[in-house]
């Protein structure tokens, strides 16, 4: 995909007939998600960037084009650089793109449905201070020159049976409901859609990857809530699924519904809830109170049922892993002689291994399958254009993952094809000590993933050596790949860890135009009783994800008598889990993969 | 000191006469420094409570005093808590308080001398939360009755030695201004006593073991500043030091000439500036921008010249410190037949030792000086009253530092008298295992205090352990020996570490009745050139203390082979730098003291 000239040159016209300078077209659409539908890929659409995340703005005959770390190789290839200047979203941000090209009195507009309170209000700082005024467009001017934007999804919506959930969505809206009564609050609005499949026990499709309707909410104090939805996306099964106390509407009527609320006290998530929200409810008369989205927290701990779907679905997406890794060691051996193994082909073997699965429902998010210099590109996804073949001597990097019924997977191995140099196994084995001491890591309650997170750069700090990404992203069950609220990032983030979070361990280390490393295992928190002056509750993690990681990759002499036996012992339990249910062939190449080392 | 319950009787007859329902009495005054004037210790005299932060306040017949968890023993021995009930700070704030005593409409007041506009803010959360109203007192309540409140300080201010500070205060106030212009501000406000002593090259005496004058300014965009300080401290010497472009003018002066502002931009910091200056800066018509202090990070980051006094500072001090600890050794065991030496004769002679220094002004901060069970408190302060023994089998630990005209130092060593518990000796190699962690840490460019934190914690955190303080403060320049803006801490911080930067490294455990562990050096921030991939700037700590830690309490075989050389280093270069200077029975104790293990 590249820039199309002329859909930039159709906005500047629509622009310049509102009498706008200025426009910022985000990635994000109304909800905030990783994934949005077609017709809200407006930033693909004008400038050819796919990634997901970012932002485009114009003003006047000048535009840019703003992505994280992740995509400043990638943004090059896609987008028309003489069309949109790329520049990098933190270290060149639009506050300061504004600043420098904005004229004095300049009218520089934004959606407010795109926009959650707290990034409309940094964009209101950047524009203000530039002298110029921010504008709330009232219908989106990309959209007026998008003539065959595509309709809004109607994938339909299935109810997430109880098996699965673990609580019925009456006791959970029970519970929320009772909270919202003691802090004094007539109502939430919901606008996060995998709060509310969370709240109310339903699954769709409306996006890729994950299995969500995109739809709105609002939860009131007694437990009823006002679903804002398509109405084709419902049946009459998933209407008996909700029972009484759901009265779904047409997403038309969700503005006008909110007016409904003048006069209460309404909670809003300022992180999150779109900025037109504020605005109406304020403007309705009711009072806003601004606080986290309250299903956020409930959902990321999960209930014992959701716990168990996680092991098991981890057992299983495991033992998929476990065959495609044993195929490939093959398979790049085989085809050696004839250029290799691609990697599409390799990517396309793991897919075929996870459908087979029968909760199988869809992969959770897209294959990342780098070899050689791919590796190094932190978020590659392999097309016909850019696949290359598997070759003697690199490092294959493969992150993938599985939505089943029973919870959702995300895995990196790094893997060997051929004999790997002694550079490429000491950076594995300084990004294995930082994945290792992270899932040994025991810590007192209270203690934040970015407490944590230098764990598993320690090791990669001592030689000079780190990585520009996150070490851990909550996982949902059977939902988002990436949800909140906690992680483990240098970023300061104040929420706890608390047991039944479960969360990604993925060190990694990427040596640009060679290769990549990735370890990455999920896990969950749990109690850790053991040692101690029984002042303080300790919690550890338990790790879910049961794949062997390439010993042939493992400097043994850097690793710590401790880092050996976490080592062999999840090695020993990775065989234990899956030897059974493997071919001959496949159960013998995997008693050597799991060897002691 | 008790709670005198005449003084809250007064306060409440004020209260009633005022028509308030309630009022707060904070232990900061109008500079938010850690140590006050007597004029403003408010809270000791309303409450008895004389730790270094807290608050109380009054709601019709109620009062409590809230103090955080260093505090939470001494409140009890100081205060009537029939008087004043004690509250844990952050688990039962004042906003709860407020929430539960307040009646719907009550009108409660504060000073806003004594709280910055962020905390003015949090109050004001908590007072409308709870259906109240927040009134912005134009005069205090509590000065109105305290009927013998003493004068402001006047000591005299000193010229800081261009030797000394390294850079002329002409051209930090020229580095400033040009900064001010960059930014389109016409002037800053500052607050912060020990920024402006820093600005203008200047120390004091106004407060106890801070070197600083009390004091306002107003720094302009072209570098001249108008100092509001009493004509008292002033001298002809200081004058000329200070040159044309400081204007002297009294306190009482100082809220008209931000009238002078009107208009123009103005910076001000809303974390530490006083909250009424915001409100007269408005009313007046200036913009107010919040952001920090402008002479926080420079100030933090010390010169050449200012790392060389430290380093100065610090083997002079340290030698002191060792005279001491040989000293100590030698008496504990002289006099444990007759009963021990006492803790306020041990800290007598580190004073006394320490004071034999020409550069040596003052105290950094009251010594603390803990035998027994008096080291799990982890503020504590020898008084004749709690003065007791060193007594055999027992740790004693002693926090101290001094103020010299070349650098600020801080200091804690937990020494064994007599025979150690093996409990006693696991828990120090904890403590010493986490110590090391941090001293020997690398890291890159741009890492936080709060990242590192966990380092000094880990090895606790695996035997259920840990410590409820922080973990190092920025430690100033013959200045505050507690500075920010860096910190190294569990609670979020952002601010980067940066070479210059002087940070305490001082994990500790403490068992509450029995006894407490604190190893404490003082580092600073250097570049480490050495591995890596050439892509990041890499940091790390120099040990800036230099004094034996007692190797009778360390458990060898829990150090690695690293940690041991770190000690055995660092011992080293403790003997090297003192040998030459000690007697020769001193010499022979520190040369076992410092032996490698």
């Amino acid at each position: 995909m590249a820039s199309d000239p002329k859909r930039l040159a159709d906005l500047r016209a629509e622009l310049a007939r509102r009498g706008w300078d200025g426009f910022v077209v985000p990635r994000n659409d109304e909800h905030q998600g990783e994934y949005v539908p077609p017709r809200a890929e407006r930033l693909a659409w004008l400038t050819g960037f796919t990634g997901s995340a970012g932002a485009a703005a114009i003003i006047g005959d000048k535009a840019a084009v703003f992505v994280d770390g992740r995509y400043t190789l990638q943004v090059r290839n896609e987008v028309d650089c003489d069309l949109f200047t790329p520049r990098h979203i933190s270290d060149e941000p639009l506050s300061d793109w504004i600043a420098a090209e904005l004229p004095k009195g300049g009218r520089f507009a934004f959606d407010p449905w795109l926009y959650s309170e707290n990034q409309a209000k940094a964009l209101k700082k950047a524009v203000v201070g530039a002298g110029g005024a921010l504008v709330a467009a009232e219908d989106n001017p990309l959209d007026a020159v998008w003539a065959d934007q595509p309709a809004p999804p109607t994938a339909p919506i299935l109810p997430h049976d109880l098996a699965y959930a673990g609580e019925a969505s009456q006791e959970k809206r029970a519970a929320l409901a009772a909270d919202l009564c003691r802090r004094d609050l007539k109502a939430a609005v919901l606008s996060l859609p995998d709060s509310i499949a969370w709240l109310l026990n339903v699954r769709g499709g409306d996006v890729a990857c994950t299995p969500l309707p995109l739809s709105f909410a609002v939860l009131h104090d007694d437990g009823r809530v006002g679903w804002f939805v398509a109405p084709e996306k419902l049946s009459a099964d998933l209407t008996a699924h909700l029972g009484n106390g759901v009265a779904c509407q047409p997403p038309a009527d969700f503005l006008a519904a909110l007016d409904g609320l003048a006069g209460q006290r309404v909670l809003l998530d300022p992180a999150s809830a779109p900025a037109i929200l504020f605005q109406r409810l304020e403007a309705a008369g009711a009072e806003v109170v601004r606080g986290s989205d309250p299903c956020q927290l409930p959902k990321a701990t999960k209930n014992a049922v959701e716990l168990a779907g996680a092991r098991a679905a981890h057992r299983r997406d495991g033992g998929a892993l476990t065959r495609f890794l044993a195929w490939l060691d093959r398979e790049a051996r085989r085809r050696a002689a004839d250029g290799g193994l691609s990697e599409m082909a390799a990517a396309a073997t793991l897919a075929d291994f996870r459908r087979e699965d029968p909760l199988f429902r869809d992969f959770s998010f897209e294959t990342i399958a780098g070899s050689g210099p791919h590796g190094a590109i932190v978020h590659y996804r392999v097309t016909p254009d850019s696949d290359r073949k598997l070759q003697d001597g690199e490092l294959f990097l493969c992150d993938s993952g599985g939505q089943y019924l029973d919870g959702t997977t995300d895995v990196t191995r790094t893997v060997a094809i051929g004999t790997p140099t002694a550079e490429m196994c000491k950076h594995f084995t300084l990004v294995l000590k930082g994945h290792i001491a992270l899932a040994r890591a025991r810590f007192p309650e209270g203690t934040s993933g970015s407490q944590l997170d230098i764990l598993a750069r320690h090791a990669l700090w001592q030689e000079g050596l780190d990585y520009d990404h996150g070490t851990g992203h909550g996982v949902g069950s059977y939902l988002s790949v990436h949800e909140g609220p906690q992680r483990i990032s240098k970023l300061p983030n104040s929420v706890a860890l608390q047991p039944g979070m479960i969360v990604s361990n993925e060190p990694g280390y990427y040596l640009t135009g060679a290769y990549g490393i990735r370890i990455e295992n999920l896990v969950t928190v749990i109690e850790s009783p053991g040692p101690g002056d029984g002042s303080r509750r300790m919690l550890a993690f338990e790790t879910l994800t049961l794949a062997p990681i390439d010993r042939r990759l493992i400097e043994k002499d850097r690793l710590t008598a401790e880092e050996i036996a976490w080592l062999d012992a999840y090695h020993a339990r990775v065989r234990a889990t899956h030897a059974d249910a493997l071919d001959k062939d496949t159960a013998a190449w995997l008693e050597a993969a799991t060897a002691p080392l």
